[in-house]
């Protein structure tokens, strides 16, 4: 199925709806916003103008993988962290488990390819496995080509059920200790920007680690040239984003929302606009993080996110807090008066 | 009763939880803070750590009033507005209605003084008048220091009830043609900041009429010298605004929280704060505001707002919306495993 660009027809009318509203024109900022895309999306999806936008069953998926630089000691944590916190977000110990929670988000996580899996199964661990984490992309291609092919069907695969049980709302989040590396080489080599451009201190790494990491970034992307998406994968590409790449071109083919989260699903949404740029369309922005690349990574894909919490944690987390400002935007979308029904002067 | 300052004994046990939560210190950026500060206030209340933030029966109450010098055509819209905007609050069809519906909010509306009062009883209307209006302050006094304390009385009995009924964070509005001039006012003057500094475009008006605006304001400051709150008040002050710093006193005596909105909210707070600066432990601050005197005010205050979404509507709207963030706060420090529960490795 093809994803199809944003029908536009609606959005005169969506806009005039929107400005009738008992308010200054613009006086409500991003959430105006919001609610014109949320429209849009689901006029485009009725084949008709929606009077109503809908949250349904919103859903947060977690992708987790394991990243062979790790072993250069780029991260805050060892690689055993990943599947521990698959292990928290199993039993709900999690960040963003309390998150959905709080804001009614269904939850499950995906083993992406973590080292050792989990052997115990659970009814929100959904078994998707590339590999047991992906090679040391500083000295040899992360991945086989293969293994890109899969991880996009299986991003597919993970979330096609959620749509299909009336899920019209996709929350993707990450974990994956040594993912932040992978993101930023695949944000230089797709914007063309310089590595210093893009790279952070993830969840909180010294100056001398990101010194490091810098260099041995560059060094992975001094082995080629291509700046194919599906070839930068292969090269520098973790497991988990790979999939999550995967699910939001799905979603964009079922014509629903993704919620983008911080740096890496950003990327991710980087990555899916270049393989598709009518997926744009369908991506609403919930967060800036305190990652240093993600600015940039904005401007690259025309975002202007919900919130600047200061957050760095991933998992998700910030597409989960921002989501009650969507449900915010649809409720004055929805149900405020107009002028005319108000009987308020103009 | 006093206002008492926050007892800070529970501080270090409060931040040594937080930091224990399996994430990285600090990554949760903003919502730390918060769940700090929402933390130290209820332990201060119960007189010992609380191992659980609660968030019960919030409110919201909008206090409307109208003002003297919009006669002077400084607004965007008539004062008629005013009266119009609290029928449409009644009947529920303005965006704090939305965003308190959409929120779990509990909704009443004041009439603190509106030209016209509405003659129909309604169950979420609270009858406070000051008077019909304040004077054209341009000229004369808004209002009479009789008025200024009646109005401090007004606001503590208005929402006394509600917190003695189990709300435990108020938050508070407003809705008054003209009263972004009256806060600019009292901004520039208990800063002792230029008016061109604390002056904006309010709900939107032309380049002309912002000039017009800072002219009067500056022309009205100049009749009278005092920096005292109360006479400030009196001067150029409005009648839902005296009334909001008696509803955030009641709630710091009380010692609950109040979730601070934007520009004119967060004036009666810098009043309130300056009247007891005691009161400062117990705000928190929703928004920043599009308003061009917030950022100045937010530093008087040293406030760091929770959203930056480019409103200007007022009417407690940006506190509305930011109540799930406080409420996933609530949630990361009540239900998030430390490090030691989750097995995670430090």
């Amino acid at each position: 199925m093809e994803i199809s660009a944003l029908n536009k027809q609606f959005e005169t009318d969506i806009q005039h709806k929107i400005d009738q509203k008992t308010k200054p024109v613009g006086s409500l900022g991003l959430l105006e916003d919001a609610a014109l895309q949320l429209a849009l999306i689901q006029s485009n999806k009725a084949g008709k103008l929606v009077t109503n936008i809908s949250i349904n069953n919103p859903a947060a998926v977690i992708f987790a993988g394991d990243h062979g630089i790790s072993e250069e000691g780029v991260s805050i944590a060892p690689s055993c962290v990943t599947r521990q916190m698959v292990q928290n977000f199993i039993t709900g110990g999690a960040a963003i488990n309390c998150f959905c929670q709080a804001n009614d988000i269904d939850f499950s996580v995906v083993d992406a390819g973590i080292i050792e899996p989990i052997s115990e199964p659970a009814s929100n661990l959904i078994n998707k496995r590339l590999g047991a984490g992906t090679k040391n992309f500083v000295h040899q291609a992360a991945m086989t080509m293969a293994q890109v092919e899969q991880g996009l069907v299986y991003g597919d695969e993970v979330v096609t059920p959620i749509i299909e049980n009336g899920c019209n709302l996709l929350i993707l989040g990450e974990m994956g200790i040594g993912n932040t590396s992978s993101a930023t080489a695949i944000l230089a080599r797709l914007t063309h920007s310089d590595v210093d451009l893009c790279v952070g201190t993830g969840t909180g790494i010294t100056a001398e680690q990101l010194f490091k990491k810098k260099t041995l970034i560059d060094q992975a992307l001094s082995r080629f040239n291509s700046d194919n998406p599906l070839t930068v994968l292969k090269e520098v590409g973790g497991f988990e984003i790979v999939e999550i790449i995967g699910a939001i071109l799905a979603a964009a083919r079922a014509n629903i929302t993704v919620l983008i989260d911080g740096f890496i699903v950003s990327v991710a949404a980087l990555v899916a606009c270049k393989i598709n740029s009518n997926v744009r369309d369908y991506l609403l922005f919930a967060h800036e993080s305190e990652e240093f690349g993600h600015q940039l990574l904005l401007c690259h894909l025309k975002a202007k996110p919900l919130l600047d919490v200061g957050l760095r944690l991933g998992e998700g987390t910030g597409a989960a807090i921002a989501l009650p400002l969507l449900k915010s935007a649809a409720a004055f979308y929805n149900h405020m008066a107009s002028f005319e029904d108000a009987g308020v002067t103009v």
